[in-house]
Order: structure tokens, then sequence, then C-alpha cells
């Protein structure tokens, strides 16, 4: 298991962190994922032989935000 | 039909926009709903006979915004 924090822009409100923390949730591999709204970072464990950090960067940014 | 601008604080996102004039947008009586975000402003245009201004006040409060 592996644990990112990456940075992300465009996070704003409840909802945002509802969209990240369920979609990046929903990722087969993805353990836990919290979002730290105040800082803009959202921190994944996750296991890299289910899935790619590509992936986890992708779906966050599907859903309309910038990671850095 | 009459219309009320509403100054509204907390909307910060598209999700924001949805959660406000989707709710206000099914209420019985309402016709138009329309946020403005930059501006902080949410204009309804409405039947007083069908809705009252305080039932759209409370609605937009129960999304978990503040209505000035």
């Amino acid at each position: 298991m592996e644990s990112v924090t990456l940075n992300v822009t465009g996070m704003t409100c409840g909802h945002c962190v509802k969209a990240v923390e369920g979609s990046v949730g929903e990722l087969k591999g993805v353990d836990k994922v919290a979002v730290d709204l105040a800082n803009g970072q959202v921190k994944v464990n996750y296991d890299s032989s289910a899935v790619s950090l590509k992936d986890i960067k992708e779906t966050i940014d599907d859903q309309g935000y910038d990671v850095n």
C-alpha cells in the first residue's frame, strides 16, 4: 500500500469534497481517500499494483479539478 | 407572478448552483430560479399565491446557505 498527497485546486465546498472522495474512493485499489479542503490537498492510500497514480489523478481531473 | 433577488452567502461552485437551483426549482409555485454565483445572488420568479417567500428562503437555508 502506498500513500500520496496531491495538491488540488478548485475544491471549494462540501459538495466538492464528496465529488472527489466519492469518485476516487470507488476506484479499485484505493483503500482510503481524504480531502483537506482548507489546504487544497487530497491524501490517498492505494495499492499501486491495482491502480495507478495516473488513474487517480485523472479521476480527480474528470471531476473538474486541477491536480498540480 | 413576483420576482425577488436574494443575497445568499456560501455558494462557491457549480455544485452549489445546482443544489440551490434544483431545490428551489422543485417548489410548487416557483417559475424560474437563477443563481448568480459571482455576486452571491439568487433570483426567483414565483407565484406568491402558491409559495411564500419564507418557504423559498428556508429551502435555500436547508441546502446549507445563508440568506441575508
